[in-house]
């Protein structure tokens, strides 16, 4: 590998989320290595550290070894300027959903962007979780037959490994940009600071919120906003609060 | 899947060879059934049946069960025009290498003929012998890092499965969306609005616009925003100005 594609693929984290069996931990560490990932995040395991995921790394021991324990999704993925989440079908309110392919694009796109890249991995049984998903600005579904769709969680790892390490070794030139993407703890602070305001306005009820901060964070988060985009739109927020404050001493 | 896919797919038989470890049998079954492929023939499997094949393969104990058993390759891939055999290298003698990728384009390619087709993996440990390799019209190299290059078997079963299941079925249609997008009116009226709010609550100064307004067009042309977050962002900017227009009352 070239050293930009080094460059690039020690910025991907794979992250699973609260993974039952540490076989499939292993596994996937091996998948990884094949694909030249080495960045193992692993949310609230339901049995970790195990020996069954040192035996199914086989030669990617140290992928299990190195892997970085978290007990929330922030944690492991504040940081990242670009998260995905795996998941197996549309949700009620239709988020951007991306093939292997596409994810793969959209990564390797970001060769230039300093923070990390997150690829998200649900549990075994359950996929991840509506607010999980919400947190990710797309959504990666990995096309299957209808009459059996559920995956394996390493192959899933596998195949999405494979492909940002295809579409890596021939890679176009990632478009110019003059500001670096926010991440996604600016982002949470964002959406935070927005339903405040919201509700200072009287616009938004925390007590019936119906879809209102759903389709707000699907529109942010697929915009992928930038550093000072986001400096930008909590300067406003602040402006409408201040001259909420301004009224109320009035 | 359409008529002719299921009849492309029918004619795939994936053939094993000498596989060591009942349980990659069993997630070979797994990861076939995932991709619409149903047909698994084993080469002289050292421990099989075995329960661990039928664990592995979750769902996918109907291909297990219904796996053929051949005491030679020849048995397995006799009457196929097409047979793909898998290669973690070159060889001495070149012979023509194919991608996943390019490897389900032939096999996809094969849809009006007749005759099956075998794509071929060999043993755990050491691949395909040179013979066995030699009675196959291309080699499959999976693309993988050159740290640790060795696919587990149900792993590389997967990829290929994969891209035949990706290069079978039509580019998939467009994610399904709820709302239709804004149009430019709409567009033009919402930065309106929004410049006007913004003025009205100080953060923006007409007289010294600077790149606020380019910016937030930038942003939001960017996002492509449907009618209702139009909608939406447009009832909040209201909202922030009937409380000026209160605070200016009181």
């Amino acid at each position: 590998m070239t050293a930009e594609q080094n460059q690039l693929f020690s910025k991907i984290r794979i992250v699973l989320v609260e993974t039952s069996h540490p076989g499939n931990i292993g596994a996937a560490a091996r998948a990884m290595k094949n694909m030249g990932l080495a960045r193992l995040y692993l949310v609230n395991p339901v049995n970790f550290p195990h020996e069954k995921a040192l035996f199914r790394a086989a030669s990617a021991r140290d992928v299990v070894e190195n892997a970085v324990v978290c007990t929330d999704l922030s944690e492991a993925i504040g940081p990242c300027q670009l998260v995905l989440g795996t998941s197996a079908r549309q949700r009620r309110i239709p988020w951007p959903l991306v093939t292997p392919k596409q994810a793969a694009q959209q990564v390797t796109a970001q060769g230039d962007v300093e923070g990390d890249i997150a690829i998200v991995f649900g549990r075994e049984s359950k996929g991840l979780k509506n607010e999980e998903l919400q947190q990710c600005q797309l959504h990666l579904n990995i096309p299957t037959s209808d009459e059996y769709s559920s995956l394996n969680l390493a192959m899933a790892v596998q195949v999405v490994g494979y492909e940002i390490f295809c579409a890596a070794v021939d890679q176009p030139p990632a478009p110019a940009w003059d500001q670096p993407p926010a991440t996604n703890a600016e982002l949470e602070h964002f959406f935070e600071h927005l339903e405040d305001t919201l509700a200072v306005v009287g616009f938004h009820d925390p007590e019936n919120p119906r879809q209102l901060m759903t389709r707000l964070r699907r529109l942010f988060l697929r915009i992928a906003p930038d550093h000072m985009e986001i400096s930008i739109l909590r300067g406003f927020l602040k402006a409408v609060n201040d001259l909420k404050n301004k009224g109320a001493n009035i």
